[in-house]
């Protein structure tokens, strides 16, 4: 969600005629809600695998979409949306063979105790609805995050999304905790830190007389700077919570389907059992479907009482998509491509940080790593305009990836996960030949 | 949204060896959220036009719904969805030619002042973002929707959504009227009630302190009973909504895109202008996509300050559909379609309540129909058995509506635009059929 590579006016001259014509189009039709990336905007017409060409034809390799999970275009998804879309596309209040399966299949990944599945259409929706039946189920309110989350854009969900900056205002109902911030703290700060700073936050919440009904958060931390570790720090907060009568929501939205390389969800690689676990973005390798997977004892009595249908949610497009997508993942194995092509580009990447120390940090796991640039690495002083020349820089030389963090200083590489070692290697060398031009040999 | 018709336990031991294993391997994995329609529930396998077919090949005429509003499966818009999902599906920080397009030529179908959208991937984000939009608009919190509206399931859209029921708490902050009851009220009366009952409503929230943010309407209502005049009746309380500061939100998910004959939008029957207006279920005819169409005025501020992304919204698929289906509205004629063809059938139903004193009234505008069911015509009382034993019995005979309203007594017809007046004679059979095997001739 960070803004440091957005679109400016005084960047509008250095384009080309077309694509000032589409963005005057553009800006009138869709108003200022609408950013783009990149100074110098990206006019897209074509993708395939881990390329997107533009309107001119030329390549550029996309290391940060992670909707496109699957590569963009994978034959297999296409051909199920395609036979399903002109066959059937309707309701889940008909009987339907393909959500049951799809239902089937998605919850045999999970460990046994998450065995059902509830259908939206955003990650959006899926965090709204993780709310109201926390709060159903716990009959209290407040909720724990962390500083700089993100978790939708829903009025209820932007109300503990900080991330989205001072146009919203967090609820009298949240309080935010630090994410770990492994490159600052060593790993036994972060293990004992993190489930300290929730009991805090579950202490202060009942002082003002909240009742606390959920702690969420991401299970790699995306925009509170790409953090991934050490494995097992959740713990300590999960069991605070669940002490609180709070339930626990792992938000795999970002991590999940195998990004991680270690497993196929994220809040595997902590040792903890979430009570739900929202997920979305590549489930449908962008088709818009999202969901929650969740304990049946949770959604008992909610389910049962309050009333919830999705329009669009589960209908069998939908279930025809996500099931390609769970086939395709096993089929190519790219739960473990992630892993072994992931351990390699962060190779790649720490191998630069020798040379150009701006390239203070390197960290993640499996396809989701960030790298945090710096003025120099012993004072870690973020620089949110050498990021933004990186990325930029990296835009011209076709690679596209993005940026974040609290301080907007750790480049975003989050690429298909049918990303190759060449494609690695293209990555590393193009990010060398930047910093070289930014910063000299 | 009624729960009229629903499956319910005692109802499973009627059903075939299949039905009844897919129903458990469905409750099993979807848990006790998920409804299914009518006493013996439709496994429902293929969808063409105006027909859903069932796994044991029995054809369903399908006159009830209104998100495959071109018919199920049409081939322009499953073309159109084919190319563009082979051919690219990213986000909108790229710059694309088909999203720009799609909004010049929905915007056409507006008045001049509403030319202005954004995208999302249902109607409930639609209402939520009208929300987070007049709030930060307006600097009020205050809502006014109807006694029995639904405008969506998020947690802020569910708080004045009252037809969500008592597992829903309303927004301290909301504030409902009455939808006006043309079978129970005079024109002249409604003209005069509904714009009073809503400056009540303003002053009862000022009277609390909470400055009023929004109106928000269904242009036809629906959940309240499916009520569609007199024309005007909503310009006495738009008026008053904008002299207190507040905007007004027309909600055209439902009566939107045609539906009702007489324009392409429900508030234009009404001679007034929306401040936004939220759209949704037939937009991409199935196809997982919503919006907002405003005033630029409106979103000027929130869309410069504030940031609002949405993940699927507006991708290359959803605005190829939407293109599709604009396209397929005007050149096959389906608003003067709806016109027509809603004519002959309230026609039809009419004249079966002349039969049958258990038809109270038919009413709507285009192929929004809803037909009331009493106990007897003088005193009106709603007979929601009867109504349950009518929509089955339609189920029965292979044709597909539902019931809505206060009392669960308003059969709700919605068929596909391209209802024919032969598909129209079998409803109205069918129905007499119904009545005169229940009350007799």
């Amino acid at each position: 969600m960070s803004m440091v590579n957005a679109f400016s006016r005084e960047d509008f001259e250095r384009l080309d005629e077309t694509e000032k014509a589409l963005i005057a189009r553009r800006e009138k039709v869709l108003g200022p809600a609408y950013r783009l990336f990149y100074e110098k905007p990206l006019h897209i017409v074509r993708g395939e695998g881990v390329f997107l060409y533009d309107a001119a034809g030329e390549r550029y390799l996309d290391a940060y979409n992670n909707v496109a999970s699957l590569g963009h275009c994978h034959p297999r998804v296409v051909e199920a949306i395609t036979r399903q879309t002109a066959l059937l596309n309707t309701h889940t209040r008909y009987l339907h063979e393909g959500i049951v399966d799809y239902a089937e299949t998605l919850t045999a990944t999970f460990p046994k105790a998450l065995s059902q599945v509830m259908l939206t259409c955003t990650g959006s929706e899926a965090n709204d609805l993780a709310v109201r039946i926390a709060r159903y189920v716990t009959g209290g309110t407040g909720i724990i995050a962390t500083e700089l989350a993100y978790h939708g854009l829903t009025g209820a969900v932007a109300e503990f999304s900080p991330s989205l900056g001072e146009s919203v205002t967090l609820g009298p109902h949240v309080r935010t905790v630090p994410a770990p911030d492994s490159y600052r703290h060593s790993p036994e700060e972060m293990m004992e830190k993190f489930g300290r700073d929730v009991r805090a936050a579950i202490t202060d919440l009942k002082r003002h007389g909240i009742k606390p009904a959920m702690l969420i958060t991401d299970t790699i931390f995306s925009s509170d700077g790409i953090f991934d570790g050490p494995k097992g720090f959740l713990k300590p907060a999960v069991d605070a919570i669940h002490e609180a009568g709070g339930l626990f929501v792992a938000d795999e939205v970002q991590p999940g389907f195998g990004r991680t390389g270690e497993a196929m969800w994220g809040f595997e690689r902590h040792g903890v059992l979430p009570d739900m676990v929202t997920i979305g973005k590549p489930m449908g390798n962008g088709y818009p479907m999202a969901g929650i997977v969740l304990r049946p004892e949770v959604i008992a009595e909610f389910g049962t009482r309050a009333r919830y249908f999705n329009t669009f949610g589960g209908n069998p497009v939908a279930a025809a998509a996500g099931k390609a997508v769970l086939d395709t993942i096993r089929i190519e194995g790219l739960q473990q491509n992630a892993l072994e092509v992931g351990r390699y580009l962060m190779n790649g990447l720490k191998n630069l940080s020798g040379t150009y120390p701006a390239v203070g940090d390197v960290r993640g796991s499996g396809l989701f790593i960030g790298v945090e640039i710096v003025g120099d690495p012993v004072a870690k002083q973020p620089d949110a305009a050498l990021t933004t020349r990186i990325v930029n820089g990296l835009r011209e030389r076709r690679i596209l990836i993005s940026a974040s963090g609290p301080n907007a200083n750790v480049l975003k590489i989050r690429p298909p996960l049918v990303f190759s070692r060449e494609n690695a290697d293209a990555l590393v060398d193009a990010l060398g030949d930047v910093m070289r031009a930014l910063q000299g040999a």
